[in-house]
Protein backbone atom coordinates (compact mmCIF):
# COMPACT_ATOMS: atom_id res chain seq x y z
CA UNK A 1 0.00 0.00 0.00
CA UNK A 2 1.30 3.38 -1.28
CA UNK A 3 1.38 6.34 0.85
CA UNK A 4 -1.75 9.07 0.76
CA UNK A 5 -1.49 11.63 -1.11
CA UNK A 6 -0.09 15.25 0.32
CA UNK A 7 -2.92 18.54 0.15
CA UNK A 8 -1.98 19.71 -3.57
CA UNK A 9 -2.90 16.29 -4.70
CA UNK A 10 -5.87 15.94 -2.56
CA UNK A 11 -6.97 19.64 -4.01
CA UNK A 12 -6.56 18.41 -7.84
CA UNK A 13 -8.24 15.28 -7.46
CA UNK A 14 -10.89 17.35 -5.57
CA UNK A 15 -11.05 19.87 -8.25
CA UNK A 16 -11.39 16.80 -10.96
CA UNK A 17 -14.52 15.81 -9.18
CA UNK A 18 -16.29 19.33 -10.34
CA UNK A 19 -15.09 18.13 -13.97
CA UNK A 20 -16.58 14.69 -13.32
CA UNK A 21 -19.85 15.92 -12.18
CA UNK A 22 -20.42 18.21 -14.99
CA UNK A 23 -19.58 16.05 -17.34
CA UNK A 24 -21.63 13.35 -16.14
CA UNK A 25 -24.62 15.78 -15.59
CA UNK A 26 -24.72 16.57 -19.38
CA UNK A 27 -25.44 12.71 -19.86
CA UNK A 28 -27.80 12.69 -17.20
CA UNK A 29 -29.87 15.60 -16.67
CA UNK A 30 -31.26 15.94 -20.62
CA UNK A 31 -32.71 12.50 -20.50
CA UNK A 32 -34.00 12.42 -16.60
CA UNK A 33 -37.92 13.27 -16.60
CA UNK A 34 -37.83 12.06 -20.67
CA UNK A 35 -39.53 8.41 -21.48
CA UNK A 36 -36.50 6.29 -20.72
CA UNK A 37 -35.55 3.01 -22.01
CA UNK A 38 -35.27 0.45 -18.89
CA UNK A 39 -32.99 -2.83 -18.97
CA UNK A 40 -34.04 -5.34 -16.27
CA UNK A 41 -30.86 -6.72 -14.43
CA UNK A 42 -32.77 -8.70 -11.80
CA UNK A 43 -35.39 -11.30 -12.60
CA UNK A 44 -39.05 -10.38 -13.18
CA UNK A 45 -40.38 -9.80 -9.62
CA UNK A 46 -40.88 -6.30 -7.93
CA UNK A 47 -38.08 -7.62 -5.19
CA UNK A 48 -35.44 -8.69 -7.71
CA UNK A 49 -36.45 -5.38 -10.85
CA UNK A 50 -32.89 -3.64 -11.11
CA UNK A 51 -33.12 -1.69 -14.01
CA UNK A 52 -30.52 0.42 -15.73
CA UNK A 53 -31.17 2.59 -18.19
CA UNK A 54 -28.91 4.28 -21.19
CA UNK A 55 -27.98 7.07 -18.93
CA UNK A 56 -26.35 5.23 -15.96
CA UNK A 57 -24.02 3.48 -19.28
CA UNK A 58 -23.43 6.55 -20.76
CA UNK A 59 -22.56 8.61 -17.63
CA UNK A 60 -19.78 5.71 -16.62
CA UNK A 61 -17.90 5.77 -19.78
CA UNK A 62 -17.80 9.49 -19.82
CA UNK A 63 -16.47 9.68 -16.25
CA UNK A 64 -14.16 6.57 -17.43
CA UNK A 65 -13.15 8.29 -20.73
CA UNK A 66 -12.10 11.75 -18.44
CA UNK A 67 -9.98 9.46 -15.93
CA UNK A 68 -7.96 7.74 -18.05
CA UNK A 69 -7.29 11.03 -20.14
CA UNK A 70 -6.07 12.81 -17.14
CA UNK A 71 -4.83 9.99 -15.01
CA UNK A 72 -4.31 6.85 -17.20
CA UNK A 73 -1.89 4.61 -14.29
CA UNK A 74 -5.19 4.98 -11.88
CA UNK A 75 -7.49 2.21 -11.98
CA UNK A 76 -11.21 2.74 -11.97
CA UNK A 77 -13.88 0.27 -10.67
CA UNK A 78 -17.93 1.49 -11.86
CA UNK A 79 -21.15 -0.01 -11.37
CA UNK A 80 -21.88 -0.89 -15.42
CA UNK A 81 -18.50 -1.74 -16.94
CA UNK A 82 -16.44 -3.32 -14.22
CA UNK A 83 -13.04 -2.56 -13.33
CA UNK A 84 -9.88 -1.40 -15.20
CA UNK A 85 -7.04 -2.43 -13.11
CA UNK A 86 -4.38 -0.26 -15.22
CA UNK A 87 -1.35 -0.72 -13.36
CA UNK A 88 0.51 -1.24 -9.90
CA UNK A 89 -0.98 2.25 -8.61
CA UNK A 90 -2.66 2.28 -5.42
CA UNK A 91 -5.51 5.01 -6.43
CA UNK A 92 -8.71 3.32 -7.84
CA UNK A 93 -11.68 6.00 -8.91
CA UNK A 94 -15.10 4.22 -7.69
CA UNK A 95 -18.08 5.15 -9.90
CA UNK A 96 -21.77 5.31 -9.87
CA UNK A 97 -22.87 6.71 -12.40
CA UNK A 98 -26.83 6.93 -10.96
CA UNK A 99 -26.55 5.81 -7.62
CA UNK A 100 -31.14 5.52 -7.70
CA UNK A 101 -31.90 4.40 -10.71
CA UNK A 102 -35.02 3.94 -9.61
CA UNK A 103 -35.82 7.14 -8.25
CA UNK A 104 -34.33 8.66 -12.03
CA UNK A 105 -36.68 6.33 -13.79
CA UNK A 106 -39.81 7.75 -11.66
CA UNK A 107 -39.06 11.78 -12.40
CA UNK A 108 -37.52 11.64 -8.41
CA UNK A 109 -34.75 14.34 -8.11
CA UNK A 110 -32.94 11.90 -4.82
CA UNK A 111 -30.86 10.20 -7.88
CA UNK A 112 -27.02 11.06 -7.78
CA UNK A 113 -24.03 10.82 -9.27
CA UNK A 114 -21.10 9.38 -6.92
CA UNK A 115 -16.80 9.35 -7.14
CA UNK A 116 -14.40 8.65 -5.37
CA UNK A 117 -11.13 8.21 -5.11
CA UNK A 118 -9.49 5.15 -3.19
CA UNK A 119 -6.14 5.68 -2.14
CA UNK A 120 -5.48 1.91 -1.57
CA UNK A 121 -6.54 2.31 2.28
CA UNK A 122 -9.68 4.19 2.55
CA UNK A 123 -12.13 6.70 0.13
CA UNK A 124 -10.25 9.68 0.74
CA UNK A 125 -12.67 11.95 -1.20
CA UNK A 126 -16.05 11.85 -2.64
CA UNK A 127 -18.49 13.51 -4.70
CA UNK A 128 -22.24 13.60 -4.90
CA UNK A 129 -23.47 15.37 -7.79
CA UNK A 130 -27.43 16.06 -7.91
CA UNK A 131 -27.59 18.15 -11.05
CA UNK A 132 -31.75 18.49 -11.68
CA UNK A 133 -30.97 20.40 -7.66
CA UNK A 134 -27.98 22.11 -8.69
CA UNK A 135 -26.63 20.56 -5.71
CA UNK A 136 -22.76 19.14 -5.50
CA UNK A 137 -21.72 17.55 -2.24
CA UNK A 138 -18.06 16.98 -2.02
CA UNK A 139 -16.33 15.46 0.72
CA UNK A 140 -12.50 15.45 1.41
CA UNK A 141 -10.19 14.79 4.66
CA UNK A 142 -10.33 18.45 5.38
CA UNK A 143 -14.48 18.74 5.46
CA UNK A 144 -17.66 18.78 3.65
CA UNK A 145 -18.76 21.18 0.89
CA UNK A 146 -21.80 21.59 -0.40
CA UNK A 147 -21.41 23.77 -3.69
CA UNK A 148 -18.46 24.91 -2.16
CA UNK A 149 -19.85 26.24 1.06
CA UNK A 150 -18.63 24.21 4.41
CA UNK A 151 -21.41 22.08 5.72
CA UNK A 152 -22.00 20.07 9.13
CA UNK A 153 -23.57 17.33 10.58
CA UNK A 154 -25.98 18.47 13.60
CA UNK A 155 -25.26 17.22 16.83
CA UNK A 156 -27.60 14.48 17.40
CA UNK A 157 -26.62 11.73 20.17
CA UNK A 158 -29.75 10.43 21.06
CA UNK A 159 -31.90 8.33 18.91
CA UNK A 160 -35.51 9.50 19.92
CA UNK A 161 -34.26 12.41 18.80
CA UNK A 162 -33.34 11.28 15.46
CA UNK A 163 -34.80 10.91 12.37
CA UNK A 164 -33.60 7.91 10.26
CA UNK A 165 -33.93 6.82 6.98
CA UNK A 166 -33.52 3.53 4.74
CA UNK A 167 -33.53 3.59 0.64
CA UNK A 168 -35.95 0.73 0.76
CA UNK A 169 -37.26 -1.49 3.49
CA UNK A 170 -38.27 -4.62 1.42
CA UNK A 171 -34.31 -4.77 1.19
CA UNK A 172 -34.16 -6.35 4.62
CA UNK A 173 -37.35 -8.82 3.65
CA UNK A 174 -34.46 -11.07 2.19
CA UNK A 175 -33.18 -11.81 5.71
CA UNK A 176 -35.32 -11.54 8.52
CA UNK A 177 -32.66 -10.82 10.77
CA UNK A 178 -31.69 -7.67 9.26
CA UNK A 179 -35.29 -6.97 9.26
CA UNK A 180 -35.21 -7.36 12.72
CA UNK A 181 -31.88 -5.11 13.72
CA UNK A 182 -33.26 -2.45 11.62
CA UNK A 183 -36.29 -2.64 13.29
CA UNK A 184 -34.82 -2.50 17.13
CA UNK A 185 -33.28 0.76 16.06
CA UNK A 186 -36.60 2.41 13.66
CA UNK A 187 -39.28 1.71 16.82
CA UNK A 188 -36.72 4.10 19.26
CA UNK A 189 -36.32 6.75 16.51
CA UNK A 190 -38.08 10.13 16.29
CA UNK A 191 -38.76 9.57 12.39
CA UNK A 192 -38.42 6.95 9.71
CA UNK A 193 -37.91 7.92 6.35
CA UNK A 194 -37.62 5.66 3.13
CA UNK A 195 -36.79 6.19 -0.25
CA UNK A 196 -33.93 8.83 -0.82
CA UNK A 197 -31.05 6.88 -2.24
CA UNK A 198 -27.56 8.45 -1.55
CA UNK A 199 -29.51 11.72 -1.46
CA UNK A 200 -30.19 10.75 2.19
CA UNK A 201 -26.47 10.66 3.72
CA UNK A 202 -26.38 14.24 2.13
CA UNK A 203 -29.08 15.18 4.55
CA UNK A 204 -26.77 13.38 7.13
CA UNK A 205 -23.78 15.67 6.08
CA UNK A 206 -25.88 18.68 5.31
CA UNK A 207 -27.41 18.29 9.19
CA UNK A 208 -31.08 17.73 8.23
CA UNK A 209 -30.86 13.89 9.13
CA UNK A 210 -29.21 11.72 11.60
CA UNK A 211 -28.97 8.08 10.58
CA UNK A 212 -28.82 5.62 7.58
CA UNK A 213 -28.85 1.94 7.65
CA UNK A 214 -28.64 -0.23 4.93
CA UNK A 215 -27.69 -3.72 3.93
CA UNK A 216 -26.96 -5.35 0.70
CA UNK A 217 -24.32 -2.43 -0.54
CA UNK A 218 -22.26 -2.65 -2.87
CA UNK A 219 -18.82 -0.72 -2.45
CA UNK A 220 -19.50 2.00 -5.51
CA UNK A 221 -22.55 2.50 -3.55
CA UNK A 222 -21.05 4.09 -0.58
CA UNK A 223 -17.40 4.93 -1.14
CA UNK A 224 -18.14 8.17 -2.24
CA UNK A 225 -20.11 8.68 0.67
CA UNK A 226 -17.78 7.79 3.34
CA UNK A 227 -15.41 11.26 3.17
CA UNK A 228 -18.67 13.44 2.82
CA UNK A 229 -20.38 11.94 6.03
CA UNK A 230 -17.12 12.20 7.75
CA UNK A 231 -15.75 15.40 6.84
CA UNK A 232 -19.18 16.84 8.29
CA UNK A 233 -18.37 15.56 11.30
CA UNK A 234 -20.31 12.40 11.02
CA UNK A 235 -19.30 8.32 11.08
CA UNK A 236 -19.98 5.69 8.45
CA UNK A 237 -19.05 1.93 9.35
CA UNK A 238 -20.31 -1.51 8.51
CA UNK A 239 -22.70 -2.80 11.23
CA UNK A 240 -20.36 -4.11 13.81
CA UNK A 241 -18.07 -0.89 13.22
CA UNK A 242 -15.45 -1.79 10.94
CA UNK A 243 -14.83 -0.30 7.60
CA UNK A 244 -18.02 0.34 4.87
CA UNK A 245 -16.05 0.67 2.18
CA UNK A 246 -16.41 -2.81 0.69
CA UNK A 247 -20.68 -1.94 0.97
CA UNK A 248 -22.40 -4.51 2.59
CA UNK A 249 -24.39 -4.08 5.93
CA UNK A 250 -23.69 0.52 6.21
CA UNK A 251 -24.60 2.40 8.93
CA UNK A 252 -24.01 6.56 8.70
CA UNK A 253 -24.70 8.54 11.68
CA UNK A 254 -24.58 12.68 12.63
CA UNK A 255 -22.20 11.70 15.72
CA UNK A 256 -19.92 9.61 17.10
CA UNK A 257 -22.24 8.85 19.97
CA UNK A 258 -25.40 8.09 18.28
CA UNK A 259 -23.33 6.00 16.12
CA UNK A 260 -22.16 3.43 18.68
CA UNK A 261 -26.16 3.73 20.33
CA UNK A 262 -27.11 2.09 17.03
CA UNK A 263 -24.42 -0.29 16.32
CA UNK A 264 -25.02 -1.71 20.15
CA UNK A 265 -28.78 -2.32 19.19
CA UNK A 266 -28.35 -3.57 14.98
CA UNK B 1 -75.60 22.46 -4.58
CA UNK B 2 -75.21 25.33 -6.90
CA UNK B 3 -73.82 24.86 -10.36
CA UNK B 4 -70.29 24.39 -11.26
CA UNK B 5 -68.68 27.57 -12.51
CA UNK B 6 -68.26 28.54 -16.42
CA UNK B 7 -64.77 28.18 -18.30
CA UNK B 8 -64.41 32.11 -17.79
CA UNK B 9 -64.75 31.58 -14.46
CA UNK B 10 -62.60 28.49 -14.02
CA UNK B 11 -60.11 29.76 -16.20
CA UNK B 12 -59.62 33.03 -13.47
CA UNK B 13 -59.80 30.23 -10.49
CA UNK B 14 -56.83 28.79 -12.02
CA UNK B 15 -54.91 32.06 -12.44
CA UNK B 16 -55.66 32.56 -8.87
CA UNK B 17 -54.07 29.19 -8.15
CA UNK B 18 -50.71 30.88 -9.77
CA UNK B 19 -51.12 33.57 -7.01
CA UNK B 20 -51.35 31.23 -4.31
CA UNK B 21 -48.68 29.36 -5.36
CA UNK B 22 -46.30 32.23 -5.21
CA UNK B 23 -47.56 33.63 -1.90
CA UNK B 24 -46.77 30.49 -0.20
CA UNK B 25 -43.44 29.77 -1.95
CA UNK B 26 -42.12 33.01 -0.17
CA UNK B 27 -42.62 31.57 3.15
CA UNK B 28 -42.09 27.87 2.38
CA UNK B 29 -39.05 28.48 0.06
CA UNK B 30 -36.80 30.51 2.64
CA UNK B 31 -37.33 28.42 5.70
CA UNK B 32 -36.63 24.70 3.30
CA UNK B 33 -33.16 23.67 4.51
CA UNK B 34 -32.89 25.43 7.32
CA UNK B 35 -32.87 24.67 10.71
CA UNK B 36 -36.77 24.95 11.43
CA UNK B 37 -38.98 24.75 14.83
CA UNK B 38 -40.79 21.73 14.61
CA UNK B 39 -44.00 21.06 16.98
CA UNK B 40 -45.30 17.34 17.15
CA UNK B 41 -48.63 17.64 16.88
CA UNK B 42 -48.85 13.87 17.58
CA UNK B 43 -47.96 11.59 20.60
CA UNK B 44 -43.89 10.71 21.37
CA UNK B 45 -43.33 7.17 19.21
CA UNK B 46 -42.04 7.15 15.98
CA UNK B 47 -45.85 5.89 14.37
CA UNK B 48 -47.47 8.76 15.73
CA UNK B 49 -44.93 11.74 15.14
CA UNK B 50 -47.01 14.54 13.58
CA UNK B 51 -44.27 17.64 12.97
CA UNK B 52 -45.87 21.05 11.88
CA UNK B 53 -43.19 24.05 11.06
CA UNK B 54 -43.64 27.81 11.79
CA UNK B 55 -43.68 27.71 7.72
CA UNK B 56 -46.56 25.37 7.57
CA UNK B 57 -48.93 27.85 9.61
CA UNK B 58 -47.77 30.84 8.39
CA UNK B 59 -47.70 30.17 4.82
CA UNK B 60 -51.38 28.59 5.69
CA UNK B 61 -51.96 32.29 6.76
CA UNK B 62 -51.37 33.96 4.06
CA UNK B 63 -53.54 31.78 1.73
CA UNK B 64 -56.23 32.60 3.59
CA UNK B 65 -55.64 36.02 3.54
CA UNK B 66 -55.62 36.06 0.01
CA UNK B 67 -58.61 33.89 -0.90
CA UNK B 68 -60.45 36.08 1.90
CA UNK B 69 -59.81 39.40 0.19
CA UNK B 70 -60.37 38.16 -3.40
CA UNK B 71 -63.61 35.84 -2.72
CA UNK B 72 -64.66 37.09 0.62
CA UNK B 73 -67.70 34.82 -0.01
CA UNK B 74 -66.17 31.78 -0.16
CA UNK B 75 -65.15 28.70 2.43
CA UNK B 76 -62.05 27.41 3.63
CA UNK B 77 -60.64 24.51 5.04
CA UNK B 78 -57.25 24.13 5.74
CA UNK B 79 -55.17 21.70 7.37
CA UNK B 80 -53.39 23.96 10.25
CA UNK B 81 -56.37 26.61 10.73
CA UNK B 82 -59.49 24.79 10.44
CA UNK B 83 -62.97 26.05 8.63
CA UNK B 84 -63.81 29.28 7.85
CA UNK B 85 -68.13 28.84 6.70
CA UNK B 86 -67.95 32.58 5.44
CA UNK B 87 -71.59 32.15 3.62
CA UNK B 88 -73.94 29.98 1.63
CA UNK B 89 -71.48 29.91 -1.15
CA UNK B 90 -71.02 26.01 -2.43
CA UNK B 91 -67.30 27.09 -3.16
CA UNK B 92 -64.67 26.01 -0.76
CA UNK B 93 -61.04 26.50 -1.24
CA UNK B 94 -59.34 23.82 0.45
CA UNK B 95 -55.39 24.06 1.33
CA UNK B 96 -52.98 21.94 2.53
CA UNK B 97 -49.88 24.60 3.34
CA UNK B 98 -47.14 22.16 3.20
CA UNK B 99 -48.38 18.10 2.05
CA UNK B 100 -45.04 16.18 3.28
CA UNK B 101 -43.89 18.02 6.43
CA UNK B 102 -41.23 15.15 7.05
CA UNK B 103 -39.85 15.78 3.49
CA UNK B 104 -39.62 19.50 4.20
CA UNK B 105 -37.76 18.80 7.75
CA UNK B 106 -35.56 16.41 6.14
CA UNK B 107 -34.17 18.80 3.63
CA UNK B 108 -36.25 16.62 0.64
CA UNK B 109 -37.96 18.10 -1.86
CA UNK B 110 -41.10 16.07 -2.37
CA UNK B 111 -43.40 18.00 -0.57
CA UNK B 112 -45.71 20.66 -1.96
CA UNK B 113 -48.17 23.13 -1.44
CA UNK B 114 -51.70 22.04 -2.37
CA UNK B 115 -54.64 23.93 -3.21
CA UNK B 116 -58.00 23.09 -4.52
CA UNK B 117 -61.14 24.68 -5.48
CA UNK B 118 -64.01 22.62 -4.48
CA UNK B 119 -67.22 23.50 -6.08
CA UNK B 120 -69.87 21.75 -4.31
CA UNK B 121 -69.89 19.00 -5.70
CA UNK B 122 -66.20 18.05 -6.26
CA UNK B 123 -62.76 18.94 -6.41
CA UNK B 124 -62.57 21.18 -9.79
CA UNK B 125 -59.29 22.66 -9.97
CA UNK B 126 -56.47 22.14 -8.45
CA UNK B 127 -52.76 22.84 -7.44
CA UNK B 128 -49.13 21.08 -6.48
CA UNK B 129 -46.70 23.71 -5.72
CA UNK B 130 -42.81 22.80 -5.78
CA UNK B 131 -40.64 26.34 -5.75
CA UNK B 132 -37.48 24.62 -4.67
CA UNK B 133 -38.13 22.48 -7.81
CA UNK B 134 -39.56 24.89 -9.88
CA UNK B 135 -42.27 23.37 -10.71
CA UNK B 136 -46.21 24.23 -10.15
CA UNK B 137 -48.46 21.21 -11.58
CA UNK B 138 -52.25 22.27 -11.91
CA UNK B 139 -55.26 20.15 -12.68
CA UNK B 140 -58.80 21.09 -14.34
CA UNK B 141 -61.61 20.41 -16.17
CA UNK B 142 -59.65 20.71 -19.58
CA UNK B 143 -56.16 18.75 -18.85
CA UNK B 144 -53.15 19.25 -16.15
CA UNK B 145 -50.61 20.94 -16.27
CA UNK B 146 -46.83 21.78 -15.22
CA UNK B 147 -45.41 25.07 -15.54
CA UNK B 148 -48.09 26.17 -18.30
CA UNK B 149 -47.18 22.87 -20.45
CA UNK B 150 -49.70 19.62 -20.66
CA UNK B 151 -48.74 16.79 -19.12
CA UNK B 152 -50.38 13.64 -19.62
CA UNK B 153 -50.43 9.79 -17.96
CA UNK B 154 -48.69 7.26 -19.39
CA UNK B 155 -50.75 4.50 -20.73
CA UNK B 156 -49.55 1.35 -18.02
CA UNK B 157 -52.63 -0.95 -17.98
CA UNK B 158 -50.61 -4.10 -16.84
CA UNK B 159 -50.19 -4.28 -12.87
CA UNK B 160 -46.48 -6.29 -13.69
CA UNK B 161 -45.47 -3.09 -15.96
CA UNK B 162 -46.31 -0.58 -13.32
CA UNK B 163 -44.33 1.82 -10.62
CA UNK B 164 -46.44 1.75 -7.19
CA UNK B 165 -46.26 3.98 -4.37
CA UNK B 166 -47.18 5.02 -0.85
CA UNK B 167 -45.81 7.50 1.39
CA UNK B 168 -45.01 5.17 4.16
CA UNK B 169 -45.60 1.77 4.66
CA UNK B 170 -45.92 2.14 8.09
CA UNK B 171 -48.99 4.06 8.22
CA UNK B 172 -50.85 0.77 7.15
CA UNK B 173 -49.09 -0.83 10.06
CA UNK B 174 -51.86 0.41 12.42
CA UNK B 175 -54.36 -1.83 10.52
CA UNK B 176 -53.91 -5.00 9.18
CA UNK B 177 -56.28 -5.20 6.94
CA UNK B 178 -54.82 -2.61 4.82
CA UNK B 179 -50.96 -3.86 5.16
CA UNK B 180 -52.21 -7.28 3.33
CA UNK B 181 -54.07 -5.27 0.70
CA UNK B 182 -51.36 -2.93 -0.09
CA UNK B 183 -49.24 -6.11 -0.35
CA UNK B 184 -51.35 -7.83 -2.32
CA UNK B 185 -51.09 -5.27 -4.99
CA UNK B 186 -47.44 -4.49 -4.29
CA UNK B 187 -46.11 -8.03 -4.96
CA UNK B 188 -47.52 -7.85 -8.59
CA UNK B 189 -45.99 -4.48 -9.63
CA UNK B 190 -42.79 -3.71 -11.00
CA UNK B 191 -41.55 -1.93 -8.65
CA UNK B 192 -42.47 -0.55 -5.39
CA UNK B 193 -41.30 3.02 -3.87
CA UNK B 194 -42.16 5.20 -0.86
CA UNK B 195 -41.61 8.51 0.89
CA UNK B 196 -42.53 10.70 -2.02
CA UNK B 197 -45.82 12.65 -0.63
CA UNK B 198 -48.11 14.29 -2.69
CA UNK B 199 -45.23 14.33 -5.46
CA UNK B 200 -45.65 11.00 -6.18
CA UNK B 201 -49.22 11.93 -7.23
CA UNK B 202 -47.95 14.13 -9.81
CA UNK B 203 -45.47 11.85 -10.88
CA UNK B 204 -48.71 10.10 -12.13
CA UNK B 205 -49.66 12.87 -14.07
CA UNK B 206 -46.38 13.31 -15.97
CA UNK B 207 -46.04 10.06 -16.52
CA UNK B 208 -43.01 8.20 -14.86
CA UNK B 209 -45.21 6.55 -12.26
CA UNK B 210 -48.32 4.60 -12.21
CA UNK B 211 -50.41 3.81 -9.10
CA UNK B 212 -50.04 5.74 -5.06
CA UNK B 213 -51.97 3.71 -2.55
CA UNK B 214 -52.39 5.64 0.52
CA UNK B 215 -54.54 5.28 3.91
CA UNK B 216 -55.80 7.68 6.24
CA UNK B 217 -55.48 10.77 4.56
CA UNK B 218 -57.82 14.12 5.12
CA UNK B 219 -59.04 15.76 2.49
CA UNK B 220 -56.99 18.44 2.37
CA UNK B 221 -54.28 15.72 1.76
CA UNK B 222 -56.36 14.74 -1.47
CA UNK B 223 -58.33 17.26 -3.35
CA UNK B 224 -55.82 19.27 -4.76
CA UNK B 225 -54.44 16.31 -6.66
CA UNK B 226 -57.63 14.94 -7.60
CA UNK B 227 -58.21 17.06 -10.66
CA UNK B 228 -54.47 16.98 -11.04
CA UNK B 229 -54.80 13.23 -11.87
CA UNK B 230 -57.57 13.41 -13.69
CA UNK B 231 -57.08 16.39 -15.76
CA UNK B 232 -53.69 13.90 -16.91
CA UNK B 233 -56.19 11.43 -17.92
CA UNK B 234 -55.48 9.46 -14.78
CA UNK B 235 -58.23 8.06 -12.10
CA UNK B 236 -58.42 8.44 -8.33
CA UNK B 237 -61.24 7.62 -6.13
CA UNK B 238 -61.06 5.50 -2.85
CA UNK B 239 -60.75 1.52 -2.16
CA UNK B 240 -63.72 1.26 -3.08
CA UNK B 241 -64.27 3.06 -6.44
CA UNK B 242 -66.19 6.11 -4.44
CA UNK B 243 -65.45 9.71 -4.19
CA UNK B 244 -61.69 9.78 -2.76
CA UNK B 245 -62.56 13.72 -2.06
CA UNK B 246 -62.98 12.87 1.49
CA UNK B 247 -59.35 11.13 2.13
CA UNK B 248 -59.22 7.60 3.67
CA UNK B 249 -58.33 4.98 1.59
CA UNK B 250 -57.00 6.59 -1.71
CA UNK B 251 -55.80 4.63 -4.99
CA UNK B 252 -54.74 7.06 -7.64
CA UNK B 253 -53.91 5.21 -11.35
CA UNK B 254 -52.15 6.21 -14.82
CA UNK B 255 -55.08 4.59 -16.46
CA UNK B 256 -58.86 3.54 -15.67
CA UNK B 257 -58.15 -0.03 -16.76
CA UNK B 258 -55.05 -0.24 -14.09
CA UNK B 259 -57.46 1.09 -11.52
CA UNK B 260 -59.71 -1.76 -12.02
CA UNK B 261 -57.43 -3.96 -11.56
CA UNK B 262 -56.03 -2.20 -8.45
CA UNK B 263 -59.41 -1.87 -6.68
CA UNK B 264 -60.08 -5.58 -7.67
CA UNK B 265 -57.15 -6.62 -5.35
CA UNK B 266 -57.62 -4.25 -2.48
Amino acid sequence: MGQSPDANEVKEYTEFLDTLGEAAAEITLPMFKKSVDVINKGRKFALDYDPVTEADKLAEKVIRKLINQTYPDHNILGEELGTEKNSKSDYTWVIDPIDGTRAYICGIPTWGTLVALNDGIRPLIGMLDQPYLKERYVGTPDGAYLNGERINCRPCTVLSEATISTTDPTQFFACDEDLQAFNRVAIKARMVRNGYDCYAYAMIAAGFMDVVIESGLEAYDIQALIPLVEGAGGVVTNWTGGTAANGGQVVASATQELHEKILTLL
